[in-house]
């Protein structure tokens, strides 16, 4: 019924005509046009060959087709992207990315996808497509590339962020990149993808139009529609409209900002608010903090720089590296002569200099944050200094930017942050965007994807309101989730091995639920450690106990409190001790340390963790 | 110099013939008059004899006297807000507030001021003075008291909410309160002091005009201007105006919202976007969430369900407490009938119930935390839930929001929350109202108080962008300045002790940065034990080394990892054995742990901590 009714109903037609007559956007059209010319040939003979013929035909006479879609992260978080397809026994993944730990996850680096379900399938897999070079659609990457050796297809500045990233692991050169090209398809088994160009807040960013024997999934990636971006093309709305007007069976979109109604505004507003505060620097030095991976920023900022004759310095690791790396591949365009050394940056007067630095979300080791507290080896922050955040905290981070922008402050240098003036712009689609993506592709289906629980709702709400799906074939999925999808139904298989993997140092998932509430609790009221050797024939105590403690109380300002701890432990010993001959140490432990606890919580209303040593001889 | 500008100073008899013609804003006088009648009579009596007459004549004869003003907590944080005032040897305290522990305070509870200077000055005292009955500014009350008995002076419903606070503490019954009203003034040594009404998110909160013999100063406390407050007045601006014509020596006002352009929307707003809520919640059953001291907002649901034909319960301690003493103050009107226990709600059909609920911050064990996780003892939340939160998560304090939000979606229910509608606005003023209050006061010298750095630095730059202030009498002071302050010089002397004293469970003080520390290095990497009984004449090893960890790594999956450590232990201690015969065992046990770390280190690059323990025999 669902399949009678996207066939018959009169939207595809509409739109095709629309098209045929040249009456599509103004906008999208002029952007479109320069990069399409010369492609057309190419574009047209894939196009003879490609998924859509057999698709049409198989529609009538063949059974549905299973397509399985498997999140293995990604949803009801931010971060971790992932998702699994398989058709027909092929199958491929679309990105890898991981998540920043929650601030309950003690010691924790990084979290990365549970790979389970990807080794179990790994003969299957003919690829990882991957949307665009972020952390939380790539940094998992080198942790896969360990366990199984997968080619990667990526556009080029996404393969040049996966290499630095590799190499890091010293995992370069194990690996096949294919490199990838918007409006050109590629096959990967029984699928053939189509990158299709979107804007976002790091060049090379592609969707995917994902065509498989059931039909074609469009995956966003993450997006936003700027029809002014800076050097660059507006998201290739043509492209969606004309997979939209064959037909989607499923949609997968953004849903980062879906509980921001309107438009993310352009990046030219950026460009505007920047260039007033480059006259507003009058003769100060600029610095100015950014995402090392908004390849865009900075090449408006060294734009701004050159015309207003200043030279520009980078500080912070990443941003050293992907400068370097994106003027390389052409991503970045510098005048010769406009990059100095940082050690050079006190060699010129501070109205001929900008530098452009990390730290923007306030990270503790960041360049800015050294600055900040007066402790980076070549910059010395004072009065003299114009100070421009150019980003917005992410969730989480509000704090330490916040003491960021504290110490900026105090060193008398003006600071501009936050609100104050337009110096930022998200890289996610708001709710009148994702409503323009939903109703140029009209998918069958719709996941909302790449969020919390209630940014999905949101997005899955946006969704209904629009009245061209209906609401059952709105589906908010959950990692390991697999969700059967063919040209009539939606159903969910059993679900598979999915969640999260903690990284601390080298241990990749060894650090566990136990390890973390042990962290957890040693971090909220230290230790007390009683130790005592024993005779074990005599049950004669020969040393101790004796109490050693953490993190508990300042011992030395604590003496009666520590002596009183030790004699009840004591007690609790001799007395455990003196019922029995045969020496059950793990009674005689919990003894002591229930005793030690109770003394404790009674003096303190603290509940430390308590441990009891026994040494044997 | 200064004092010449200000005498001569064209502003102030214009103000002055504006008040005699009546010409002043209208909204506040409409409001202002019903207040005023039948208070003339006491007023004019006060204002005959009280500071001003001395002061006019004082400033053309005596020689300055110097009042010193010490902020003992609120500058360069949100929260802990005390300010001692001196001022001829007679000295007082206005608020005594506490601050929620940043992240990194591992396990701390609250924080409090460092109360060293309070009682070496106890004797000059006359008493503590308090604003409004929020936590931040009379939470320390009860640590201050256990250490100096003082009395407090305070409006009726903010000496309730203390009484409560010292009930908790079993302090009750040894502290002396005086209620005081808006615009009538009362002595404390050589101060006369004048609280002033003011709006804020709370009843009963003031201002204060404290008259020394060194001049006016006028200390805000935390305020708004609502226009069209819910059963209240306005901001009594007449009596700010009035000391502005008078002259007033120094402002010290609220910079909680310094960063924000505009005006704080009135409660009003919030008051229709939530009648809409309640229609738009048709029949089912509505929770509503906002802080226990708004007893505004309350009041506002209260109506609203009555209007709507529902019963009203309450969840969570601080609810059930206020709500309760507010009614008994006459602070909170509820039809009789109108309340209903909370054991009952379910006796009633959705459509007949409100919930008023604590947890608008997602603070982990609230009501609506507890609800969120489906773990509250008579709630269950579900698809019939119509559910807002009135309140917007304190910075933070994000992502415990986010959590309860997407626990209750996940459940089915219905969640307002943030910015979906008009269901909460600020209690503190923004630019405009500071401007405001810096226009009608006039000050000749302005101390931004209760604000991070940054907060402080902006609303000094608000200041000084009225050019009514000259930029050197702007001064963004820090926690142990010592103001001095007379009628033509402000000057800083001898720094006092002033800081932050950390409060966990009954500890107040003893846990200090060394425990902290510890914690801190516990909380990310656990640590390793390293326990050995050793003969003390012979140097012969009975026991051990035996490893005990905890939140390092889980034990039985890294029996080769802990094996391998154990070696290097034991190498470590036979080796520091054999070198020498005089046992000195400090650096046994740091031959011990530097063998251990570096072991560990580099099998995992983790850096637990490392704790060698040798018991002799």
């Amino acid at each position: 019924m669902e399949e009678k009714k996207k066939i018959t109903r009169p939207r595809a037609p509409k739109t095709g005509d629309k098209e045929k007559s040249g009456g599509k956007g103004k906008a999208a059209a002029a952007k479109q046009q320069g990069t399409r010319q010369g492609q057309g040939g190419v574009k047209y003979a894939r196009r003879q060959t490609g998924f859509r013929a057999p698709r049409q035909s198989q529609k009538e006479t063949a059974p549905a087709v299973p397509l399985h879609i498997i999140p293995l992260g990604g949803l009801g978080e931010v971060g971790k992207n992932i998702t699994y397809y398989e058709c027909n026994g092929d199958a491929l993944i679309v990105d890898c990315g991981i998540v920043f730990p929650d601030s309950d996850m003690f010691g924790i680096d990084l979290v990365i996808p549970d790979f389970a379900y990807v080794e179990q399938n790994v003969q299957k897999i003919k690829g990882i497509i991957i949307t665009h070079g972020h952390e939380d659609h790539i940094g998992g990457l080198p942790y896969l590339l360990k366990r199984v050796n997968l080619p990667i297809y990526a556009t080029k500045l996404t393969i040049g962020l996966i290499k630095n990233k590799l190499e890091e692991h010293n995992l370069l050169g194990q690996t096949k990149f294919v490199e990838i090209t918007p409006r050109r398809s590629f096959k990967l088994g029984c699928f053939s993808v189509e990158p299709i160009h979107v804007n976002h807040s790091i060049p090379d960013a592609v969707a995917f139009a994902i065509a498989s024997p059931a039909g074609v999934v469009i995956q966003t990636g993450d997006f936003k529609i700027d029809y002014t971006p800076l050097r660059d093309d507006c998201t290739d709305l043509d492209t969606f409209a004309e997979y939209g007007k064959k037909g989607v069976l499923a949609l997968l979109s953004d849903s980062t900002n879906s509980e921001r109604p309107g438009y993310t505004a352009t990046e030219q507003k950026v460009a505007s608010g920047v260039r007033n505060l480059f006259h507003q620097a009058e003769d100060k030095r600029i610095i100015i903090a950014t995402f090392a991976s908004n390849i865009y920023r900075i090449q408006q900022i060294i734009d701004l720089a050159v015309e207003n004759g200043r030279k520009v310095a980078v500080s912070g690791r990443s941003m050293i590296g992907n400068t370097e790396m994106a003027q390389e591949l052409g991503y970045l365009h510098v005048p010769d002569g406009t990059m100095i050394d940082i050690d050079q940056i006190n060699k010129y007067p501070p109205e001929k200099v900008v530098l452009i630095t990390t730290g923007s979300q306030g990270e503790t080791l960041s360049a800015l944050a050294r600055m900040a507290s007066n402790s980076h080896r070549n910059v010395k922050v004072g009065p003299g200094d114009f100070i421009i955040i150019s980003a917005t905290p992410i969730p989480g981070n509000e704090k330490t930017v916040t003491k960021v922008v504290n110490g900026l402050l105090q060193l008398g240098a003006d600071v501009i942050y936050e609100n104050m003036y337009d110096v930022h712009v998200s890289g996610h689609a708001c709710q009148e965007e994702q409503k323009m993506m939903l109703t140029l592709t009209r998918p069958q289906y719709f996941l909302p994807v790449h969020g919390e629980y209630k940014q999905l709702k949101r997005h899955a709400d946006t969704a209904a309101s629009l009245r061209i799906i209906p609401p059952k074939n709105i589906h908010i999925g959950e990692i390991g989730q697999d969700i059967i999808l063919s040209r009539d139904s939606l159903k969910l298989g059993s679900p598979v091995q999915a969640g999260a993997v903690m990284v601390d140092g080298l241990g990749v998932g060894d650090v566990g639920n136990v390890v973390l509430r042990d962290r957890r609790h040693l971090s909220e009221d230290g230790l007390v450690i009683a130790v005592c050797t024993v005779d074990g024939t005599t049950g004669q105590v020969l040393a101790g106990p004796d109490l050693v403690s953490r993190g508990f109380v300042y011992v030395r300002e604590n003496e009666e409190l520590m002596n009183g701890a030790r004699i009840a432990a004591e007690q609790a010993l001799d007395h455990a001790l003196a019922r029995s001959n045969r020496y059950d140490w793990t009674s005689v432990k919990a003894a002591m340390r229930e005793s030690l606890s109770s003394y404790i919580y009674r003096k303190t209303k603290r509940s430390p963790m308590i441990l009891p040593i026994i040494m044997e001889v």
